[in-house]
């Protein structure tokens, strides 16, 4: 989450070595052998990257407010669903509207279990 | 708003320069005064903290993924507020507790003509 948000304020280099060694789970070697650069080049790069990471979490907080809301939007899903088992044309309709506007929002786990 | 987002990834000297011209308002030789450096280092501040704050936004794209998602709530609120005026005692309940989660969000405007 950390790199989807902050990736692109990393070097090239940098979000390459973290992505490959997180998300793709290739080791160092892996890594230092498809990018050309040496193994201690590779961690070096990651190091870097995490630490950068960190520091413009710690600096901004963006992460943690997006995950906040993310949080209340799904207390905000159920209730609407909860709403739109009531035998009531109007609610239901209303609901829907709820529901659409909540699953525009494109918030992972959002477009689960409807 | 790019400045409550990114302010902290600016220098001290850059987010004071910056803050005290866009939001208090002050010229370039009360900022000077007021911080102890030549009108043309005040300037040289401004200019790049709106760099900095530009290039942030267009790498991450975060201010405008919040706008979007407050644009939404404030929609689901409008939908909120009418379920809130059907006279059932579960929908009103639900729609009280919806509203509660909408609030707590904190988003600018919603504490507004409930």
């Amino acid at each position: 989450m950390l790199l989807d948000f902050y990736g692109e304020l990393l070097t090239d280099k940098q979000r390459e070595c973290f992505d490959l060694h997180y998300n793709d789970d290739l080791s160092l070697s892996e890594i230092a052998e498809q990018s050309g650069i040496s193994r201690q080049g590779v961690w070096d790069n990651i190091r870097r990257a995490e630490s950068a990471l960190r520091e413009f979490e710690e600096k901004t907080g963006l992460v943690r407010r997006f995950a906040e809301t993310e949080v209340a939007l799904e207390r905000l899903r159920g209730i609407i669903s909860r709403m739109s088992m009531i035998e009531n044309d109007s609610v239901r309709q209303l609901a829907g509207e709820a529901q659409r506007e909540l699953d525009a929002l494109g918030i992972r786990g959002l477009s689960d279990g409807i």
